[in-house]
């Protein structure tokens, strides 16, 4: 079946399949640690919400409740695509500045996460500045909340969305691979694919490593060959090549990494070249943040914008697309893209190449909401097809008509 | 028919003879771009708005869906009648913070605009601070979000409202006149009036020239005898002085200038005495800021204070208001007002005008959150009038009973 | 009657003997300008409303409208509670950020008031900084926004929600008595209890009074034998001291000072051991910061340091705990607390008492939305015990299903 053509009972049928009850109330940090089925669920509900909202039929679940947000690093397209997703379900956001409010020097994170949810469904945060810090803190807050819900402090358990930590960008990639398979027309049809997640120069410094991990660590399990291409020294964590070369083994496809950006995009299907920095680097640098070195962290930041330098070469110019497979592969990238000529002088890929992506990258950006919403439907609902269902039949219009 | 008394009915009556078919899924950038037809439409729709929910009928045409604002000047009036007007029809307002966005250097309007769009109905921008800038921005914003709802890009096309730029202040002036047309009775007995739209000493520096060039681009179209009266070297654009003048004579009212404030409150039925920067000298800000010349800006403002200090005699006194028609003329501001001796020690107005005129001033202001209304349910909906019967039909209280 | 195994028609008879047709269209101050059916009234309303939401029943009264939030100082607790309590009933808040708003120099409170309350039905304000200032400011806005609903300006009243001023904290003492009233079974059980507000060691400045004057002009209202206890010269404002003095004779109860924190703590039924700066000090700052003296603000600010200093002892301990009523007073904080060895080298309580009493304080808190909420239903509606019957009755689920 075209996944571009199905009608609302095919997704439905599509989710009947599917092992989806152990996502209840449950919170989403790391693809790899759901199941193939609640993937795919996630997927599927985000198409099914998608049809019902372009059908004019309102997907509000929630008749009130809050959506609290914690962003640690500035944010546009995630932080639409969370507002986007919470107001779709009913949810109104509400955002936790952390300079406005009084959270007290040494507050612990178990108070400020129970404070803030009293009438919390659904608690957003992005974190992905230092190694080792966000992911933890997300399991800092969700720990808190079970725990206030289990000592009956909270009437219910607001559950987690990453939007992005130091491993993973899960939102983000699943939104990438949801592109990907509509693209293919299938999620089928992504086995046997060649991926290339490939490092790109930009003149820009620090980038986090969460979408190059979250890319290896999700597509290598639909069988697809994923490459992980990158200068020298400009490794990811360790632990998520296991997780990717494990996948790759179970789900009968591959992943290699090579030092050659040539080596990566010759007759791929999906490339994927972006910045980011070393995860040496980025240790160093949250190594030297807890000791408050402002001057190390500077020099740290010359250094590697000096050896940066050294690999402008590796930019996504179309030289290179017309190596892929036809010279048509499928041009990823998380936006905002460092394109030479038009932010910078050299960056991540060529403006002509750019501009005729532009509407698949654009294309590709609109899943976000769509992604964030299912799982926040997943998590809240025991059995969220049946709530799809229900929708469908009520077809209250989103818009008055 | 008396404006003030009208029922239900009578507003769908109206609107019966009106042809509104053009604003659907169009923008609103300048009053003059609009019919006659349309104008009147938003006017009517901004009262039958009024006329339900002073009856605690809802008129929540959006079951969900995002209103984006984007302020690039501070703003209290136009901010929250942006989000009333939006929670009114059912939008949740999200901001676009440029500060705490992660807007990269050198992406394009095109980009954001699409990226904040996924889920947005409707946008509105304020940008005056630069000549030449605001209302091309606007534009890109629309060029953008149109292209991506023609490639698919974009589920729903949102629409703009412009919140005031360097030409116009559409939703202000919009307001403005409505007031007006409610003071007098009806939008026939504009016809024949004289309104003197003043400049006024006031001790700040670079009020935009967007409400006198509104006045003028509207107030002439109603038949009204728009006096345009500044001290000399403060002109505002030609291009909008020359619409002022071909509305005028269409409409068989008239425009004229002058560089005396006496002959323009001279038995006059409005008054709109405000302070704004010369055009010129807006222009040189622009090239200035463009250039990044900080030192040279505020060499400006301080030659530009400096020669409005020539003019503190341009106030509107009691000794004016005493000369305008009966001396009971209609005293208009777009608020917050520079008063003598309250907020400034010489201002715009004296302190006792102010104050007896404050009841009309603040309805003056009321209208503004109808009037932005107005504007969305006629981009919004093909057929707003039917929209309007519906809601009043269904009955929906707005507050529980 | 027990106060936590009540259902829907209790609170719906409890609610019938009161007289609470006065607090319609009225604002919430301090909560001794409240009658004891009104306070009765919000606490019933509150354990009511969380009824419902606990049952999935929508307590959404308003189907459009805005909550209007200004803080004059950090907070998320309060900032969440209000944000949840507008969410519950329909409300969408809208903040009034004064850095982001176009408030001129001068601007008078009624201009402003009127200009934020076009569809305005609740205003929450938070200004606490400086003695005689933010009562005052409170009334300066309700005056505003009675006057402009009487002058035809606006088509409803917003109501006020004091959420902090210099003299009082009524929403944060509110939900502290509901929480002893539950932990003890009723509201009868509170006569005759001995409560302790006593000062306590921070190494921080100027804690607002609001707090234990709350306490002491809410408490002794209820027959409890209420012991405010400080260090010399850490009084509060003597008015208020006065109003628990008579409120404690009319209603059977006591209140008593001392300068003896294990005086305070002997026997005690509840404590709530806090950090508060003198008043007197208090009143300094404020003329000192109205003589815009911030030389003067930074000298008092280290004397009051160091005269703290010298009350380190003033800590609930262990061993204070253990005088307690068999050991177990219930221990009230409003958060974040001061917590030895946590936050603060030495502060206002040892961590081990104050994790013993985490579950207890989190679910103190809990109460606050529940409190707003009441306040506002109980303000908006002239017969709010009928709207809840209706809400129960029509059982709109919260969460869809």
């Amino acid at each position: 079946m075209d996944i571009n053509h199905m009608n609302f009972q095919d997704y439905l049928n599509a989710l009947s399949g599917l092992n989806l009850s152990n996502m209840y109330l449950k919170d989403f940090f790391l693809t790899w640690e759901k199941t193939d089925d609640e993937i795919k669920g996630i997927w599927t509900v985000a198409d099914a919400l998608r049809y019902l909202r372009s059908h004019n039929i309102s997907t509000k679940v929630f008749d009130s409740g809050l959506g609290i947000s914690l962003f640690r690093d500035n944010s546009t397209r995630t932080r639409f695509s969370f507002a986007s997703a919470c107001n779709l379900l009913g949810l109104e956001v509400q955002d936790l500045d952390e300079k406005k409010s009084q959270i007290a020097h040494g507050e612990t994170v178990r108070e400020t996460a129970n404070m803030i949810s009293f009438m919390a469904d659904v608690i957003g945060i992005r974190d992905d500045m230092y190694i080792g810090k966000g992911n933890k803190y997300m399991h800092d807050v969700t720990d808190a909340v079970q725990q206030g819900y289990d000592d009956g402090i909270l009437e219910q358990r607001p559950t987690l969305v990453n939007l992005q930590c130091d491993i993973d960008h899960p939102t983000q990639i699943m939104a990438d691979t949801l592109h990907c398979i509509h693209e293919l027309g299938g999620i089928e049809n992504m086995k046997g694919k060649k991926i290339a997640m490939t490092w790109a120069y930009s003149p820009s410094y620090g980038k986090p490593l969460s979408v190059p991990q979250g890319c290896i660590g999700l597509m290598t399990r639909l069988g697809a060959n994923v490459v992980l291409a990158h200068p020298e020294g400009y490794d990811i964590m360790p632990e998520v090549e296991d997780i990717a070369r494990k996948q790759a083994a179970a789900s009968g496809g591959s992943f290699t990494k090579t030092n050659s950006m040539e080596e990566a995009f010759k007759d791929a299907d999906i490339v994927y070249p972006k910045s980011w920095a070393p995860f040496a680097a980025m240790e160093e640098r949250t190594e030297l943040y807890g000791n408050g070195d402002q001057e190390g962290i500077d020099r740290l930041e010359k250094e590697l914008l000096a050896h940066n330098a050294g690999f402008k070469n590796w930019t996504c110019s179309e030289e290179l697309m017309k190596t892929t497979k036809e010279g048509k592969a499928i041009y990823l990238h998380c936006l905002p893209a460092d394109i030479s000529g038009v932010s910078c002088e050299e960056g991540e890929v060529d403006a002509s190449v750019f501009d005729r992506y532009r509407d698949s990258l654009y294309k590709q950006a609109s899943y976000k909401p769509y992604v964030i919403a299912a799982m926040i439907l997943l998590e809240k609902f025991r059995d969220a097809p049946a709530v799809l269902k229900a929708l469908e039949e009520k077809g209250t219009p989103r818009i008055f008509r």
